[in-house]
């Protein structure tokens, strides 16, 4: 696909946070479903007590998966959400420090455990975002 | 505490930078509290020549300090303003790159010394964020 | 030069993605002028194949630079536009997440290799933000 940018308006905006043990990628996109929110980005701070992610490799197109087992702070956080398979669908990455500061990160996968998480959601109309398979890269693109 | 959410208004946005030697935090809660700012999203980039951070003990419940006695480029910024003892509070984490590009960091502490910083301060009205102790984490939450 | 603030107004708001093998900095600047976008705040999310960002050597006054030949998750991304030379200037700085999940970073050179990203860029208007040279830092600051 080539590159392309679409023009969108500003749509609600909301403020929240997330309750100790709730799973960080399943809550976003359960608001996202109640809110019949279609596109949005999303920003998060706060810490886990536990972190699942992953690394994409190129050459054999799939994600290899990570983990660790410890409560990390969110040092760094990106996410949107389009729709996929007819849902609202978080695609986020963070970055996790440790107790010694030193960072890990990648792709968020289900089962990040929130420790407590602060978040904005910045709806975004006018525009449709639906992901669909990718020959170029072998991953799902609006 | 559960998870909950709160939809706000745009408010006054800025953008802004800071002065060399300035203390990260400290200046963005001062302008904050002089232009009566009450709830925010913030976002920062720039450099550090010192930078101080703290990684949350859960078992201990307790915050472990860290800090850098050394340049760092700020490559990741996640912060959210509210209201903690009556004035305008910065809950921030950020990521912070080594001369080999390695990367640390943490929740901000007092005492990040600002080499250069681009910041944007984006408020958000008809909400009220105020930060009260939570049993569930031991930390200040709202 | 002393901390600054100024007030802006939201502009345009575009989400978009670039192109497989497309440059990243290159790519976000060559839109901003196509759009005649002045000022912006501008968020990434994707991965790379090739990086290229570098660190402040704040004693030389000088950039070091740093490069990863390999696939890397963007978990950390902050950028704005301002004007440099008569042209928009995107000055961004990124954390990149190894196959480890061990993550390096710094200041966005030309060189980044896009493998994938999903952009948003978020005009401001109201603002001029030219950048010149800073005697006490040796960048180009607005």
């Amino acid at each position: 696909m080539a590159g392309r940018f679409w023009e969108a308006q500003q749509g609600r905006l909301w403020i929240g946070r997330l309750a100790t043990g709730d799973d960080l990628v399943e809550e976003i996109e359960r608001f996202c479903a109640d809110q019949d929110v279609r596109a949005a980005w999303v920003n998060a701070i706060g810490a886990v007590s536990h972190a699942a992610y992953a690394y994409y490799d190129q050459g054999e197109r799939r994600y290899v998966e990570l983990e660790s087992n410890e409560h990390h702070e969110i040092t760094g956080f990106i996410g949107n959400v389009s729709i996929r398979d007819d849902r609202p669908f978080l695609h986020a990455h963070a970055t996790f420090a440790s107790r010694t500061g030193s960072a890990v990160g990648g792709h968020l996968l289900r089962g990040c455990e929130v420790f407590a998480a602060e978040l904005q959601v910045r709806e975004m109309t006018g525009v449709e975002l639906i992901r669909t398979p990718d020959e170029v890269t072998g991953l799902a693109l609006w």
